[in-house]
């Protein structure tokens, strides 16, 4: 293992560039133009893959292609999925940037790009942890398995269904992901809980057309107030989610977790001086930090209805329509939910009105016990590289792949992120610490030995 | 009075080939490539109205040009305003005429065209009843004004600063108004009472930008969801408006009106068919002609924020506004009613968002009493042509220039209107029954020698 820590050292320079030579392919997930560039992208990592000595294919799906790579070396020990994805986020707005998005740039310690952080580099920690172990010691203490896929920033749509399909061929002990972020500079983190959720569109249809507010004022359904009225309904002023049945499943954090949270380094001023607002509201009698990651949410996403112009129009509107999402929680699970929601909002619906609730997309929540060997092998070459042993945190976001990993392949989830909580995910001026690249690289090489025993 | 109607009868050939004319000029006043033809218009009625014997004159203004004529030449007799526009609706969707707008059709009795019956047909039975008088007698009866405007049907902007600015050649001793219809097919129909409008924008700002609901969700500000509540706690469950002191100065109407109202040929299963719905929600307790025409109301028009588009983006947005207008009835003011929704507004706006409530525009409500002078001489007139009585009734809607009359001029208005229900006012397809345009010319001509004593 020292020997591969070394190497690693020693090839730092020549790693970075292929990371950069990685970066500059323009992998834009949700632009049609950039399907090429996502193709590039998979060629390019698959490829790389083969030459330090896996065996490694593309596999097309509907959209954007899925890699995968396997070396299967070690019959007898544990075997590692590990997964990633090559798309990036838009780089808009381009105006904002320091130095060109798809041209990285080394700057005060940091590389600058879209996708440096999220997450070619930090899939790329992998790569080149198996490649120093190949290269010097000659095999993996582990059985490792590359899942990687170009459709992350998009929802994951072809990967939900891919992994169902192959799911004998992805079977593993741990599903290892550095796709996140340490909770504070120098601070090793892991993850140990996603939120699920469940997406859903609510339309209110009213009258046959739009009516004048003059005419028909006072007598006539408003199709945006039957709207709000209903949205509305679904909190209370306290912030709790009025659907009945809806907490009924809500496992509360154990005391221990609850008690870690609060000794995190959390500042709330700077919380909400982040936001940009003078308080954080929430669900009352919670701390922010476990109402962001053990708590529901039901968020309106967007709304729109009738005459929104400039200036005005006295129309009462005929239709109105919502995206609305909830954040799930441990032991909640979506398709219960969604029923109850959609008959918590008929019920609600006022008078002259019909309602149509549409489920658009789900995830179910992710709970991984800090006590599972392979979060301990994490934690134990976590602490070795940075000192200090892990904080254990949770997500409040929702990674489908994982979701999938957990519901069907049953592999406990490793969420070793390496990024920073300034890292500028999905915004202008991306980057990734050259620091946290090598900890991630050292990190990995040392988890594949101490879970592979 | 005979002589006139005698002759009105005879012309009534003549009379119409020159409505068809006017109709021909596509005076849509708010396309502004149609600015010529609205001042074609204005040049067209101008220049009849100078034939006829009148003095008359075409006002520029910042927008559509404003036509003003006299005859006055019945000193010590009383004098009435005749308002009315010429500027139509735009004639979309141009697919569902049977004829086209600009092309007069006469089809089974009624006249065909964009303006037919809103206003050009009925404004012309104004100034063919002058006419018919001027004629056959020499003089009228009384001293007639005209003023004619081409900004109705996009609020009469310029209108209401004319008015006060020119209150003193306005001055008159009624207001005659022929810009709407008879209840039902046959029976006379005076409008005593219009409701006054106020129309606003409230805009909710939350965080600084648009964050990811998984990273923030749970304690962050949402401004569509803020928006949501504050609009929806402006009504109750039973469809009153929660403002405090908003219904202080609702004046119900007189015990003999409401017994008018409930013996007018109404049927409510018509009017839920019409609309397009089941029932016709609105306040509860109050039949439907009392909550359009005497009970205020508070309408959503449109609700903008977040994510609209397809499929799915999980943003907590920042930014969210919608338009709302209130219908106001006796004796509220707008200005007042103002003061109440922004207080109530910023009262109810959840932690965390700076809400802002923009007036866009207003009007106050108008009642006339049945017992004026001249409404009782429309009264007689239009019993003398329909050979029954009139029934009174009021408009949920607000006529910008009434409003402007009545504050101003303190001129009562006499809402005589000849149009009918069906007319497709602002539809394909608007008619107007060639016997509605002689009806109309008959009773003005009457109405002026009624009032004129």
């Amino acid at each position: 293992m020292d020997q591969a820590v070394a190497y690693a050292r020693e090839q730092d320079g020549r790693f970075l560039s292929e990371l950069i030579e990685f970066l500059r392919i323009p992998s834009v997930s949700t632009a049609p133009e950039r399907a090429t560039d996502v193709a590039r992208a998979a060629a390019w990592i698959a490829g790389h893959l083969e030459r330090i000595g896996l065996r490694s294919r593309v596999e097309p799906t509907d959209l954007h292609p899925i890699v995968r790579a396997d070396w299967l070396g070690a019959p007898g020990r544990p075997t590692v999925l590990c997964y990633g994805h090559f798309d990036v986020q838009p780089p808009d707005p381009l105006g904002l940037w320091n130095s060109p998005p798809f041209e990285p740039t080394v700057e005060q310690g940091s590389l600058y790009a879209r996708g440096a952080s999220d997450d070619k580099g930090q899939l790329f920690t992998h790569v080149k942890a198996v490649e120093a172990i190949l290269r010097t010691v000659g095999s993996l203490p582990v059985n490792v398995k590359f899942l990687l896929e170009g459709e992350e920033e998009i929802g994951s749509p072809s990967l939900a269904a891919y992994v169902p399909r192959h799911r004998r061929s992805l079977t593993a002990d741990a599903a290892l992901v550095s796709d996140g972020a340490l909770f504070a500079p120098g601070l090793p983190t892991l993850t140990t809980g996603l939120r699920g959720m469940l997406y859903t569109e609510i339309e209110v249809k009213g009258a046959g057309a739009d009516l004048h507010s003059g005419q028909y004022g006072g007598a006539a359904p408003n199709a945006v107030g039957a709207l709000v009225q209903i949205l509305a309904t679904l909190k209370d002023r306290r912030g709790r989610i009025r659907i009945s049945g809806y907490y009924g499943r809500v496992r509360p954090p154990e005391e221990a977790e609850r008690s870690a949270w609060a000794r995190l380094p959390f500042d709330e001023a700077a919380f909400c001086n982040e936001i940009g607002t003078a308080v954080a509201p929430g669900e009352e009698g919670y701390p922010i930090l476990e109402r962001l990651w053990a708590r529901p949410t039901l968020d309106v996403h967007g709304i729109a209805g009738g005459f929104t112009g400039t200036g005005m129009k006295t129309v009462i509107p005929s239709c109105a329509t919502a995206k609305v999402s909830m954040r799930l929680v441990p032991d909640q699970n979506p398709e219960r939910v969604f029923k109850q929601l959609e008959r918590f909002v008929r019920r609600h619906a006022p008078p002259g009105v019909r309602v149509d609730v549409r489920h658009l997309a789900s995830s179910p929540p992710v709970l991984v016990s800090s006590d599972a060997p392979p979060v301990r092998a994490a934690a134990r070459s976590l602490e070795a590289v940075f000192g200090v042993p892990p904080v254990y945190v949770r997500s409040g976001g929702s990674i489908p792949a994982v979701s999938a990993f957990d519901r069907t392949l049953k592999a406990p989830a490793v969420l070793m992120g390496f990024g920073l909580p300034d890292d500028n995910l999905h915004a202008p001026n991306e980057k990734f610490a050259l620091v946290n690249f090598r900890q991630g690289i050292e990190a990995t090489i040392r988890f594949f030995h101490e879970f592979g025993g």
